[in-house]
């Protein structure tokens, strides 16, 4: 420990505090309130410190991966980061998925781990969680260096503090997971105290003349252009525009689209607003009208398979404004260190002062029933509209990566739903840990008066379910009422649809999801456990009043066949399969 | 595809098969029936695959970190490779843990990840899995390099074949992971048939010279010794040489003694068997008795905290002989690329042909009788003891990594026992996922007329079952009968031992445990779930036909008090505290 202080006290008055208190102070100043993780020997200590900060709170999930989820959906619906602290080694390595997927989907996390002590480190000393018989301890820091913005090695007093600051400024301004390593023997290193009295720098380092410049350009080609419309993308809402996004709809009132990973930002039921664009995976229509545009504002964009209908769509240079978290493109002109949202707000002024095109609201073909319409039971056509008339404002709708992700596009959405999905990174089991997170963060939103009304509804196949399904545990732990909705459809449809339809790979083996509330401690757990295998059936529980006003958890278990796919997944797999037979020949 | 020949047939006569059907054909040839793994996009076609490989088994786990910890469990059990095989990205990284479980305890794994296809990687095309907006498709490639001792990344038809088999080799000899990355459009190429009716060469590349001349060492130490013993340790198993051993202890006729991880390989009822040695964590009299020794036969050791009584070992060159995996030293004096199977082959040879020192049974004093062994209760003092009693030849006891690890050791254990748990790594939920493939692997063992009368045994605490309890479903899809003992003491009891006892951070949620047999699946669930309270109902328990000759799985939930601690684990924080205490001075 050598020169380490650890004597000062950490009253009132102190001049410095205990760095592990300075840490959580910090995260608590970013809005964070939850804290996810799981205990180990050498992260306790630090622990220590977290019920020192007023309105900061130990979760405690089940395991690391459903922790890192809980981080990722937490900060999806607070807006602020994630957090999560893990012990070295084992419990960091099982979080690294779900920290993966907060970097790919750009969303704020920051993952606190604790680990061996720095004379251990500097011995290789072979302690427990370690790599090999001449362990290197830093080790793991190379192994998260793929997935995370920033880190900080905590390894020096003077400069412990701000090397925290500075972690957390990239977590804003990058939107990606950051890691802070805090070595056993730092936790009670003193720290100064008076830092904290400064909130971290959180602005753009924007360069003004390109965003000006672009500005001009944007207001420029919107207001000569024919056919202008916007569409809406998924980052829009990581880099905290959806506001700016709103009403920048509201002012143009031009045709807006959304992406699928941009779902839930803008009321759809909007007259402006027409529907999903996810190139040939798209609405008769959508895809020809979007395309034709000479002025495509698209917010956020994110130009994954799974996000451009199997990169089917064919958006071009000369008919694009690219609004990215931080850079603009406008008709192939790039103009970089301009970030979205300080962007968006210039944007807002501009327009005031100019006059948009007025376009016409498209007309496109209406759909024609689907051939099972009137089937008595649930069918993919029906239960993802039924779904979106089941959404009020302030919800929180979290969907499964596989088949829902391609079924709940057809919901429509009203005004200030959160719409929470992987669309890109596509990890099976994330929304469990999840829903976690945002019901943690709805109920912390609702206790300042924030999302009234709104509810936390997942949608989650049984066989995704199965990765993560002790999470549900931690939400009756803390007492939250989220809506579990199961699709029981004997395993993986999604896989399904995809390669093998009747391999015994696809199954699962059967579980009594009525149980599960139950088995991991509900009061009510049989009680608010319920089956449905009709329509008829779903409406009455969806219109009872422990679905309109849930005051506990709800599961309910929704029976649909195995060989029925949304639309969009037979219409992907179909285009990606074409591809790859005409390449065949 | 190109140049990719996928026309040939895969009849008997053909000269090519698939590369598919290769991998797992190989895989099979190592001993290998069970494939752990869960379906994802990228794998399926190579799953396809499975079923066309005699006696080879899907296995579908429900998610990728219990399936790397079966892996690791099946390895344990069989000797062979275990085998995993995960989606990239997604399911490889949720894996990760698991494998680097397996690398740093030294199990010999193998991982096949099914990846993108190539030109998707080259273009660095967005699709999902991947990381970033640019995404480097081979970046998971470096993240599991430091888990892994080999691996190979399919990219050239003409060196597939061979490529899989130098990775095989590499995991049998360093007894470690390897990766096998199979790109989509790599499944169905063609690979020379005809390789396969050659085994993969597994010999040591041992040099003949220094192992003849280790040999003559470390007989002539043994032969002029005043008070040699014999020291098994845990790489001894991991290294194929527990029958070597066994012989070795048979021949010498030494004292003997167990380093924790060492624990299972000889039988503790033998006269010569004196006990555990873990530095100061060990039984009076044991830890001055071998470290007196002048020669101390040391074999397969593992330095950890965990394995030395926190590094209280105090064994020096001039003593030791060390038999190491892969090079010895006798007495100070190394030899390299002398491997401890063959080496022990050689010793056994040499050692019949001399005179070896009679050395008189060590008596320790006899244990003071814990204040609370009258108790009713069940007591830390009184259940390890009767595990043991309860365990008998043919039986796999796998043991969580937290407080029965620590717990475990006072188990006396008959001959013939697999003893499987985490002793350095200590990655709490691995005995679950473990216990899943240890089961499997009995199964195939007593399938062939191995292990009769074998059970598998799981001892796991209610906090460490939570993070990984739903792999007891697929222990249920495959309708075996291990015995799951849950120690039911209201959460982490080794973090409360090391730190914060009352906070609320080592406090699980309660689950009902009494259900989870039920919920996951099973047929006589609520039958085979029972509760015990006292010793007098555990005794029952443990006498009862379904645990003597189990048919089907059972869940017995022990109840034992929060904050009583085995001896072991109060002795080991004892004295890192004393060293803290000690440094701070």
């Amino acid at each position: 420990m050598g020169s380490l202080t650890h004597e000062a006290s950490s009253d009132a008055t102190a001049q410095t505090i205990p760095l592990g208190l300075y840490l959580w102070t910090r995260i608590r100043q970013q809005g964070t309130q939850s804290i996810m993780g799981v205990p180990g020997d050498m992260n306790l200590e630090l622990l220590d410190y977290i019920k020192s900060v007023p309105e900061l709170k130990w979760i405690g999930n089940t395991n690391e991966l459903n922790a890192a989820y809980a981080a990722d959906g937490y900060a999806r619906t607070k807006g602020c980061p994630g957090a999560i602290t893990t012990t070295m080694g084992v419990g960091e390595m099982s979080a690294l998925n779900g920290i993966a997927g907060a970097y790919t989907e750009q969303v704020k996390v920051i993952h606190v781990v604790g680990t061996t002590g720095t004379e251990a480190q500097q011995k290789r000393a072979m302690i427990h969680h370690c790599l090999g018989s001449n362990p290197d301890h830093r080790v793991f820091d190379n192994i998260s260096s793929h997935v995370r913005c920033a880190h900080a090695w905590i390894d020096n007093q003077h400069t412990a503090a701000a090397e925290i600051d500075r972690v957390i400024r990239e977590c804003w301004l990058k939107s990606m997971p950051v890691y802070i390593f805090v070595p056993m023997d730092f936790v009670h290193i003193h720290v100064p105290a008076r830092r904290l009295e400064q909130s971290i720098d959180l602005s753009y380092p924007v360069n003004l003349a390109n965003e000006t410049q672009a500005v001009q350009e944007i207001v420029n080609a919107v207001s000569c252009a024919e056919k202008p419309l916007v569409l809406i993308d998924g980052l829009t809402s990581r880099h905290a525009a959806s506001k700016q996004a709103k009403e920048l709809v509201g002012l143009l009132n031009l045709p807006v689209f959304t992406a699928p990973m941009g779902k839930g930002i803008i009321d759809e039921t909007l007259p402006v607003w027409c529907g999903i664009y996810a190139g040939e995976v798209s609405l008769p229509g959508i895809k020809q009208y979007v395309e034709q545009s000479d002025c495509i504002i698209n917010l956020g964009p994110f130009l994954s398979d799974s996000n451009t209908g199997g990169h089917t769509r064919q958006i071009f240079d000369h008919q694009a404004i690219m609004l990215e978290p931080a850079s603009c493109t406008v008709m192939g002109q790039k103009f970089d260190q301009v970030y979205l949202r300080p962007l968006l707000t210039q944007l807002l002024s501009a327009f005031k002062k100019v006059d948009i095109p007025s376009v016409e609201r498209p007309v496109f073909p209406s759909e024609d029933p689907s051939a099972d319409a009137a089937f008595p039971e649930i069918t993919q056509s029906w239960i993802w509209k039924r779904f979106g008339q089941f959404t009020r404002p302030g919800d929180i709708v979290i969907v499964e990566s596989g088949t829902a992700q391609f079924g709940f596009p057809d919901a429509v959405l009203p005004n200030d739903i959160k719409y929470i999905t992987q669309v890109y990174f596509g990890s099976i089991g994330y929304s469990v840990g999840s829903c976690l997170g945002a019901a943690l963060a709805q109920f912390e939103i609702q206790a300042q008066g924030g999302m009234p009304n709104g509810r936390t509804i997942l949608i989650v196949g049984d066989g995704s379910l199965q990765l993560t399904v002790q999470e549900i545990a931690t939400m009756l732990r803390h007492q939250l009422s989220p809506l579990l909705f199961i699709i029981s459809n004997n395993g993986f449809a999604i896989e399904r649809a995809i390669h093998g339809p009747e391999e015994e790979y696809n199954n699962i083996s059967p579980w009594r999801h009525q149980l599960l509330l139950e088995t991991f401690g509900a009061r009510n757990g049989r009680a608010n456990s319920r089956e449905v295998k009709t329509k008829k059936e779903m409406e009455m529980v969806l219109d009872s009043r422990d679905y309109t006003n849930p005051r506990e958890i709800q599961l309910l278990e929704v029976f649909m066949a195995t060989y029925d796919y949304p639309w969009r997944l037979t219409k992907q797999i179909g285009l990606i399969n074409a591809r790859v037979a005409a390449k065949k020949k």
